[in-house]
Parts: structure tokens; C-alpha cells; sequence
């Protein structure tokens, strides 16, 4: 995993151009965070999951706020040095994407 | 990991009996549900915790709703099928008090 | 995830009927485990698997002897109480080839 | 997790130096790599352990060849990219035996 570049905080423009590449995620009401509900088969997909997350979240250093009960996964992102969304969130959004998709099998 | 008998919902003085023997868990306003919040060192610390929560809780067919953001994670237990609080929110309590306490390292 | 009643050990009849409904799937040289190479695109995917694969099999009380190195998982079972292949071997073979194909997404 | 600098490969005073500092790890029989088994009360506690090795040792780009059964981790650390042992496996031993002795909370 190569280091993370300090981030900056997205224009409107930059955010709108994100969200429209990431389907199922929505911008929080005060335009800060980006959120998803992701669905499982079971709390163990839902696990399995959460551990690929966790694993790329603390690589690239910037972890989510997230809650789980059973299948179901709440996920927000944001950029809390930076007070809003940055590169950073459009990159653990989309490996998060990646990763419910796929179990990565070759 | 031994299967687990049907549970039965707890009375007020089961209720009771159960909190004074678990340290930091507090009842929700409802009386339906028992909260605590674990934190450790790093989100490594924690995810690791989580980690062996869950084998803990799918081995009992008995999860927990939580959220975690860094090295923080936020517990709730209850049991659903009964409405309310049962040996099996204790039971995962004091399994998840214990494997926040120690490594299990020999 | 309900409990797992005694094994008994396979004859040769129904171990061969197990091998012939487990891909990838090869018996040991005494005859008394099998064994698999599961391999992933990357050491986040295989170990998200073996996460999958460590709830399921505490739950079961029915654990591999498995390695892994970056992408690579290497699994033997067998069930050590009976001295050989059993049902258990069985049923957590069919679940790992299942965790191993689909990430659980709904 | 801060990156990590290209490694070099160590020489003879400093692998023993790092030797010296790392008890029960051993030197494998070629001097290329070092190894150390850990011992758990349980399968849980096992794969605790193994979790928060593994999102450690995926951020730093560095991977364990490792094997378990049951409470039983044995790990086989070397840098294949440079024949031998470098800085990059001191600095994950010291990480393992870290995480084995401690469950992180505060």
C-alpha cells in the first residue's frame, strides 16, 4: 500500500463529479460526509466484509464511522482533518465498493 | 462452543442482578437493552476486538448492534426474539468485557 | 448457526462421494484429511476469506490447519477426535468453497 | 501507519543485535528469515491475534508466511525482496509480540 498524499478539501465541483461515480452514496445533510447502508447475506459476509475494510482503512490511515447489526453495514466517510470530503474518502468509498462485490477469489 | 438453550426474558431482579455484576454497562431508557462503550489504543486495537466479538456472537446466534469509529466501539444488547434483555445479553457481555481485558496469549 | 450433533468417521464410500462433490479438493497420502489451495488477488481478500472461514468454523467447533502467505491460503482438515474424515470436514469444506466464490452481497 | 523507507538487507551484528532484543524468536537454519510460534487459550483469541497482524502487516507492505491450528500461530518472517532479513522484519516481530501481550484497551 503506498503512503497517502496529504488531502484537500473538495470543491463543489470535485464533490458532485465523486458522487455521480459513486452509485448508492448520498451527501450528508450539511455537505461534510458521504453515506451508504451496505447488505449482506449474513453477519458473517457482513463480518468478512468489515475486515477487508478495516485492513485497507488503517493502511491508507483514514477510517470510517461505521455501524453493524447482523447483514446490514451503515458506512460514513469524511475527512475530519480537513472538515469535509476529501481524495481520501473517494478512494476508501470506492475500495469499499470493490470489496462488497467481490470475495477476490482468482 | 456449546449450543445455546432458548432464552427466556429476564425479570427486574434478573435484570438487576445481572448489572451490578457487569462493570460500565448501563440499561437504555427503555429497559429493553444494556449499552457500553470499549476504547482502545488504536483502531488496530479495536478492530481486533471486534474481531473476536463476532466469532464470539455467530457462534451464539447472538450479535450485537454496534458502531465503531477509530479506536472506539459502542455496544448495545438485546434480544429481539424475546423483546427485551436475557441470559444471552449477559452471556455476550461478560465475553466481551473478558476479550477486551486480555490477548488470550498463554 | 445451529449445533453440530457427533461425527462419525466416512467410509470409503462416503469419503469418495464427498471428494467427488468437492472441487479442487484432494485427499491426503494416508487417507485421513483434504486438503485445497485457495488463492486470492491479494492478501486483503485472502484474509477477509479467512475471516469468513474463522467465524463459521468456531461456531462449528471444527477447526482447519490452514497457512496462508500474501494471497495464498493452503487448508487440511480432518477431524482429529475421530481420527479421520467425517461430516464436519465435510460440511466446513462445502461452506469455505462457498465464502471463497461469493462475497455475500445482497 | 507511517511509510516505510526501502529496506536493506541486514548484516551478520545486525541481525544479532535484532536477535538479542527479540525473545523466543529463532534464526531459521539458512539465516534468511526468523521464527517464532505463539501460543493462545483459544481459537478466538488465536485469530484476534492474527487480525491485528494482519492489518498490521498489510500496511507496512509486509507479509507474515504463517500457519494455524486451533490456539497455535507459527510465523516465518523474511524479506523476500531482498534474500534475507531487513528492518522491515524486526519492525514486525516487535509489532507481533506487542499484540500478542496486550488486548490494547485503555
Amino acid at each position: 500500500m503506498t503512503s497517502v498524499k496529504p488531502s484537500a478539501l473538495y470543491s463543489d465541483d470535485e464533490r458532485d463529479a465523486m458522487l455521480a461515480a459513486l452509485p448508492d452514496w448520498r451527501l450528508t445533510d450539511d455537505g461534510k460526509a458521504i453515506e451508504k447502508t451496505f447488505r449482506f447475506s449474513s453477519f458473517n459476509a457482513a463480518f468478512g466484509f468489515m475486515t477487508r475494510v478495516a485492513i485497507t482503512a488503517d493502511a491508507m490511515d483514514h477510517h470510517p464511522e461505521w455501524a453493524n447489526v447482523y447483514g446490514r453495514v451503515d458506512v460514513k466517510l469524511t475527512t475530519h482533518h480537513d472538515g469535509g470530503l476529501t481524495a481520501l474518502d473517494e478512494r476508501l468509498a470506492k475500495a469499499m465498493d470493490a470489496m462488497a462485490s467481490s470475495s477476490g477469489v482468482k
